[in-house]
């Protein structure tokens, strides 16, 4: 598997992205990708029950159909903005399909920003032609540019990989920083590839993968109301996948985990005033419900990730997250390594490496495994540290 | 009722609060609360499966037997200390119990501070003669003093009224910034009173109370490994609670209700970094259980948190979390008012007053009301905002 450029796109393919005043500035906030012929097309959305418009909307056009035209825009959630919220949202991407001599079902819209604020149909509808105007095989960072909302940098993943004597492509847009939390919170993803596959067989692949990266990551604890994935094949490549139990199904299993994995854990390292990737493995858990409510209990505790923002050895805070978290272990059994130095064990601190550990805990990175030595279950979760920056962020962002 | 100032006392009751060097300065942290004669006890105690060894120890000692003394140190919470942690809180209160003369039996211990450092017996033992003669039973506010972490303030709660042509007093004093959750994450509440009554009914007011004040408090969703409540009766009054459909029993409740939620509103407002008490009331939710998890979902979000710190008004975040929260009701039902202004009906923002909305999240008090237009339960959690401040006491809080 190796990485290509990503202005190299992917067979079958276009990219748009502009601003189209919705961000109040002249930022990039209205993007597309438009695919040649119609493709399969599998996309999966936020658990929240409070879904906006365009999560709505798009999962009923996404269930059946085939997806020709992805149509997103940042600076506005269209959350929260009842029965007109959706108008709208068939308004917009019902226009962009007349002009792109589409049919209506073959659009799928996504939409990120503030919540509760009327969505601005008109400035979209305005900016449509313009959009088309832009689209070209090679502009996908542009589209990667006007999806971002308090994102600092743009979130690819472009991976290429041989597969049946023929290159197959996977490229991965996303964005997200905040609001993040398992179930995808305020996070899009864009996943175009090549490949010759099924409707049905990409949304299982879809849905397992996502429950191991973007399902297992967090930012803030908070799930938003527009998180959706979606990838999109183009079946240009002559190497198809057909049945689980091939190896063009392993191998582009392979690529598209990677390609999802790298982008939720942009994610985190992108999120809001983190300065800290912080690695929470669970291991030996009862059960896997254990694994991960151990581990997400950890990567939501403000005393935690303060603590590690401070660089400040704090290891009883973890203990304590652990114990309130639900999951069964013995705390007189507990082991923890930071950065595979041992911090804790049979529930006590090593007192011999409290040195190291202090100065391991000063790097960008921090890998937390943690032993509940109560059965043989493990998960790994991606979280980063809360900082004054997150509150600045946060405390100011619709004004 | 009437309150008292609290160097009056309570009959029955001695105080005092010293300096051991624990915290490794010259404030107070070693306190201690003495009887005249063996009281009824009654307490609660975290669930927090990582438990520290006083409240293992306390739990045990309280279970079915009287209560003579109270020993309680900040600065140190005697937590993922092992065996030897126990065994080090039974030497000081052991110590404690010889030097006052009292069976052993007869001590409850408590400690709150860092978790995961040896315990200081020999600060403590050396300290206990000099603790036992600054006894009075003027003392109460050394002893409120001598609790306390990251507290800014002492939390006292002085309530006396008539029952039965009898003055009962009650005193409450409690300690407790940071971890709050429910359960009573890192507080510490020590509630006195003179009336009669017997262990078995003290028991079952305290732990219905408990349920309605310590437990549905918030500052950042962290439970503690240390947190407890305990209320011991002197039974000097003439007045006696002998059985639930006494008018003294209900006198007696509303005294001990009162005490208990104006010390966990004294927690909320003095939460770490806090500036504004945010008062969340469910309304009309389908199940009581989804009324405590829509109100905690959002009491615990970071981003209303922060919106709320930010004066922010941005209430989507709010439907954000409710959505996320697992209670059920339907998104375009939803009403939202803050401080009596209608901010959301319907699920939609409410234009008209988004400028006095504006106004009012100014104001140090948010009364945030949810109706969630589903059935007729309810709950109110009372939590505080995120700040800068929080960031910066949790970052170098053990260093």
């Amino acid at each position: 598997m190796k990485r290509f450029p990503i202005n190299q796109g992917v067979p079958g393919f276009k990219f748009a992205g502009i601003s189209a005043g919705i961000k109040g500035n002249s930022l990039k906030d209205l993007g597309l990708i438009f695919a040649e012929h119609p493709c399969s097309a599998a996309a999966v959305f936020t658990k929240n029950s409070v879904k906006a418009a365009p999560v709505l909307v798009c999962a009923e056009k996404t269930k059946n159909n085939s997806v020709q035209a992805v149509l997103v825009n940042s600076g506005n959630a269209n959350a929260c903005t009842g029965l007109q919220g959706i108008k709208d949202t068939y308004r917009t991407s019902d226009t962009l399909s007349l002009q792109l001599g589409l049919n209506r079902t073959l659009i799928a819209p996504f939409s990120t920003g503030v919540i509760g604020v009327k969505f601005p149909v008109q400035k979209i509808i305005k900016s449509l032609p313009r959009l088309i105007k832009n689209l070209s095989a090679e502009n996908s960072k542009s589209f990667a540019e006007s999806i971002l909302t308090t994102d600092t940098c743009i979130k690819t993943s472009a991976l290429k990989d041989t597969i049946n004597q023929e290159t197959v492509k996977v490229l991965g847009i996303a964005k997200g920083s905040g609001m993040i939390m398992p179930n995808m919170a305020t996070m899009l993803a864009f996943i175009v590839t090549d490949i010759s596959i099924e409707k049905k067989l990409l949304k299982s692949i879809l849905k397992e993968i996502n429950e191991k990266t973007f399902n297992m990551i967090s930012v803030d604890g908070d799930m938003s109301t527009n998180d959706s994935v979606i990838v999109l094949s183009s079946n240009l490549s002559k190497t198809a996948v057909t049945n689980k139990s091939s190896n063009a199904y392993n191998l582009f299993k392979k690529m598209l985990h990677r390609a999802m994995k790298e982008l939720s854990e942009m994610i985190v390292r992108d999120g809001e005033g983190a300065t800290k990737l912080i690695k929470i493995r669970i291991k030996n858990a009862k059960t896997d419900s254990d694994a991960k409510k151990a581990a997400f209990q950890v990567a939501n505790s403000c005393l935690v990730k303060t603590a590690f923002f401070g660089e400040d050895f704090n290891w009883g805070r973890i203990m304590g997250a652990l114990g309130s978290s639900g999951a069964s272990f013995d705390m007189n059994h507990v082991a923890l390594f930071i950065n595979n130095i041992s911090a804790v064990k049979n529930g006590q601190g090593i007192e011999k490496n409290i040195l190291r550990l202090k100065k391991t805990i000063k790097k960008r990175e921090i890998d937390l495994l943690i032993d509940l030595k109560n059965g043989n279950k493990s998960c790994e979760v991606s979280t980063c540290d809360l900082s004054y920056e997150y509150v600045r962020i946060n405390a100011h962002y619709t004004s």
